[in-house]
């Protein structure tokens, strides 16, 4: 089914396939230039009196689709985001750990006394480097087209982004340490993104095959990356991860921590862990997914569940609770947690340890529950100017997805919503994707910010390559539906730019503005053999004929008229 | 992507694969027995108080999965009906046509004055075999599951399926020439359903392979396909399809009378309409889809549309009324259609010829228009005893779904919606069938009865095997989602079960439960080679491994609790 072009962790000017270029566009505030993927069109399009011959897209494959790069996954990219904060003033260089970043650079933390979050910058009416680039890439250069479109959604503007940040309503997961982060926001006034786990096997890979994964993944479009590595390597492996991905990174720090009490949930205690937070912080991981919710008072309605918990870190802390009788460490000593992230200026998604796993255990007591726990603490770490993200399910029937919505953003104070599909029947084993990207669009043309891919091997086993693309792309398609419900300008440039040169039998554009230009180009080959060269200038395709194409006829008939 | 089974045109043991055989329920009320497919469980899973040992599936696949059956494609399938129907009172054989089909069977027909539908017997209280056979093949002998799950839906009888088609809000497609049928209901109070369409190429293709893909569909779950067939044996192609398909079939004759006049919409005539309506009538199609509502006043606003008609029939009709200057011949002689389809009981599917295809053309007065005219319709055809449904979208974001639906039951007095996904965003091309099953899910969960496939080749070529397997899985799925999300106890059990099985480590459960029992035990093998046939003991999945897998310690909290 999957095309497989090749390896794409090294720079090409054919990266994103023909008529597609990487271009940067300059702050105005700041010394600042944001990539993106600009399309060369076949010919001009008008709407609402204005004519595009290129369009500009959100770009999430970073300096890896830029000629001008020099790529070396053993030194890193580029460190950009130290261009831009040459002084960066309430830092100190760490002294915590003997951590030693590949980029060469002396890992920094908050100094005393100093808050160096986004959220802290934003609540004193400071505009960031950040927030200027995340202005810019939700397409604030197509202001013209913003107007024309008559849009009823609020203007990007970097003021814009910098009151939602300010108000919790969005984040921009940005680690000082991770200097080579390319910034992007979630919240539900701005583009949906799409996340994608790799890295679940480190033993015996290579930085190459790690860097590959990583790469491969925003390529397609991904907006953030997961490493959720266990095993052994898991230090070096992200450390490779974090050095090469121009996208926010995100970790499970748990895991790491029961890798180092060999495996044994009972054993955890709250220093390993900490040091564990300490140590991921210092390498650059922008969000950490915590399980602070699980509380033991949840614990009897999970029991008594169709599927229990489901949720790795979930269950980790579950047995942990039981274990010992007390109240999951991650909870009561949440407010020493959000000390540490500030530091760092790391974004919490406190995770859904309760999550349904199935569509039975769906908006029960237990995932309400703990629901109701991660908006109190919401406004706990807000108090420290952590930024905050809420993580949710899980398995859903369809009829009971918006609930969740209405319910996050009431009890979270709107804090952005992530969430894993959901998957709306478990019955889909092998086509999870499919299942995940339903929920998921739904859920998100309702508000959800950002969506968490499942592959087609969810359930089943690991993803390779074929499933990461195939995943990254169904949710990309997802993401974007939901922009489209939710009336932004931008996305409706796009669909209307391809339905157009579909129209106008225009091929190459339409290979070029979809989600794979690569595999719709060698379908539509594949099935006109006989048409080789010319198979841009067919008026018709191989699913009707000549005969019957309706767009054929549909044209001669709107000419029939006009004489 | 896709894996690959053997042909599946003759009947094996393993059509589904371990653990699953044929079964038949035998009718109370008449001397029917309804085929369904039985899987065995590897061990008891109780709810509400109730065990099961096995689940019974509804089962598309006909007499292909019947060891018992003999299959000869050349023959054709049992002609099941006719036992059903010794003395078909009120038909007559018919004398219009030369067609001698190959089963052997003199083509029937309506006596003069007398007629034939499902609707006029349910009308005149008459509970007919085709009526039973649905009643039971919806889940009736689930009884006792209905009442213990506390079911908000209507309990199936034959009682209630003759008053559903009665009032015209459910169809049962079925020809009285085509007794190899075996029967099935289309609407909003019973399983959605869905339609694959087959044939579109007709070139050099010989019996068996035409056949096959009929076959291939039915057996991953295409509940009725549609020969789309063009070209120069359509008539033959078509033979062969109604002669083997277990399922309904349909067809859009307007194909064929424009082949008869060379192509060129200009040229046809009533006449030429009329005479291939009643061939096909006499092979035993079972439902036609004619774009009546296509209407002169509405092509000026279809012609400003951003994509145009792209229906093929719909832009057919619009060349010919533009041509003519003349109404559409398909609704001026609506009434003369009606009589034809009252002698055969052929459903109509009333197309909608000006369906959006593009998002920005949603919604607009031209579709709206048309739909207002296909209510006028259904009165029309429901005034002569026609089974109705209508056709649907086509390119919609989801904002503007429900719409559609709402519309839908007001304009056309609940008649069925039968609807092409709605794709929710135009630039999915290669991906196309996830595209589609996003907005067919959203549809169907708000009462939408039937959902045509859509494959990941549209818009690009002709879909292959694998395409159709993908296409048919992911509507299954979507179709499945919303019976979930429309409170049918028979989904929820199957997925109560399939989530029971997950939590047991019970996999060979898990397999034969999901949509792709295939797909999902080879991925599963694939990913623990040196498991081998302790497989199905394994108590977690490659995903998370031992150490990781939450279901496993999950149940280890709750355990530690009950010391």
């Amino acid at each position: 089914m999957t095309t497989s072009p090749d390896s794409l962790s090294t720079p090409e000017q054919n990266f994103y396939g023909p008529c597609s270029r990487k271009i940067h566009i300059d702050g105005r505030l700041h010394p600042i230039r944001v990539a993106m993927r600009e399309i060369e069109l076949s010919k001009p399009y008008s709407f609402n009196g204005q004519t595009f011959t290129s369009l500009p897209l959100y770009d999430t494959s970073g300096p890896y689709s830029d000629p001008a790069a020099e790529i070396d996954p053993e030194k890193g990219l580029p460190c950009l985001r130290d261009e831009w904060h040459d002084a960066r003033p309430g830092t100190e260089p760490s002294q915590k750990s003997p951590h030693r970043p590949m980029n060469g650079r002396t890992p920094l933390r908050g100094a005393e006394g100093s808050s160096v979050t986004q959220m802290h910058a934003a609540r004193n009416g400071v505009v960031t480097p950040e927030m200027e680039y995340v202005a810019i890439r939700e397409n604030q250069h197509l202001e013209e087209w913003m107007e024309t479109s008559g849009s009823v959604r609020p203007p990007v503007t970097a003021e814009f982004v910098r009151d939602e940040v300010a108000r919790g309503r969005a984040i921009i997961p940005a680690n000082i340490n991770h200097p080579e982060l390319e910034p992007m926001i979630i919240g539900k006034n701005f583009r949906v993104k799409i996340n994608a786990n790799i890295g679940n096997s480190a033993l015996g890979s290579s930085i190459d095959e790690e860097v590959e994964k990583a790469v491969w993944a925003c390529r397609w479009g991904a907006d953030t990356i997961m490493d959720l590595s266990t095993g052994s390597n898991i230090h070096q492996t992200r450390e490779w991860i974090l050095r090469n991905s121009p996208v926010p990174v995100g970790t499970v720090p748990i895991y790491q921590a029961l890798e180092k009490v060999g495996g044994i949930a009972e054993e955890l205690t709250w220093e390993i862990y900490r040091d564990t937070l300490i140590e991921q912080a210092e390498q650059g991981v922008d969000y950490f997914t915590i399980h602070a919710g699980v509380l033991q008072e949840y614990l009897p309605a999970a029991t008594e569940r169709m599927t229990g918990i489901v949720s790795r870190g979930g269950s980790i802390m579950a047995k942990w609770c039981k274990a010992h009788n007390r109240e999951n460490f991650l909870y009561s000593r949440f407010d020493e947690i959000c000390e540490i992230l500030t530091a760092y200026d790391i974004a919490i998604s406190i995770g859904d340890g309760l999550r349904p796993g199935s569509i039975a255990d769906a908006n029960d007591e237990a995932q309400f529950g703990e629901l109701k726990t991660l908006g109190e603490l919401t406004l706990r770490a807000w108090e420290q100017d952590v930024q905050v993200m809420i993580e949710g399910p899980g398995h859903v029937p369809m009829n009971l997805v918006a609930e969740n919505m209405t319910k996050q953003q009431e009890y979270c104070h709107e804090a952005p919503f992530y969430t894993l599909g959901p998957l709306v029947t478990d019955i889909g084993a092998g086509y999870d994707h499919v299942n995940s990207a339903i929920g998921g669009t739904l859920l998100a043309s309702l508000g959800c910010a950002m969506l968490c891919y499942v592959t087609p091997k969810e359930h089943l086993g690991l993803p390779n390559k074929d499933d990461v693309r195939e995943g990254v792309i169904v949710h990309k398609l997802a993401a974007h539906a939901a922009d489209l419900a939710r009336h932004h300008p931008a996305a409706w440039l796009h669909d209307n730019i391809m339905s157009a040169a579909r129209y106008s039998f225009a091929w190459d554009d339409q290979f070029n503005l979809s989600l794979d230009p690569a595999r719709a180009r060698k379908w539509r080959e594949e099935s006109s053999p006989e048409a080789g060269d010319k198979l841009n200038e067919e008026r018709f395709c191989s699913m009707c004929g000549p005969d019957f194409c309706s767009m054929k006829k549909s044209r001669e008939a709107a000419e029939t008229r006009q004489k």
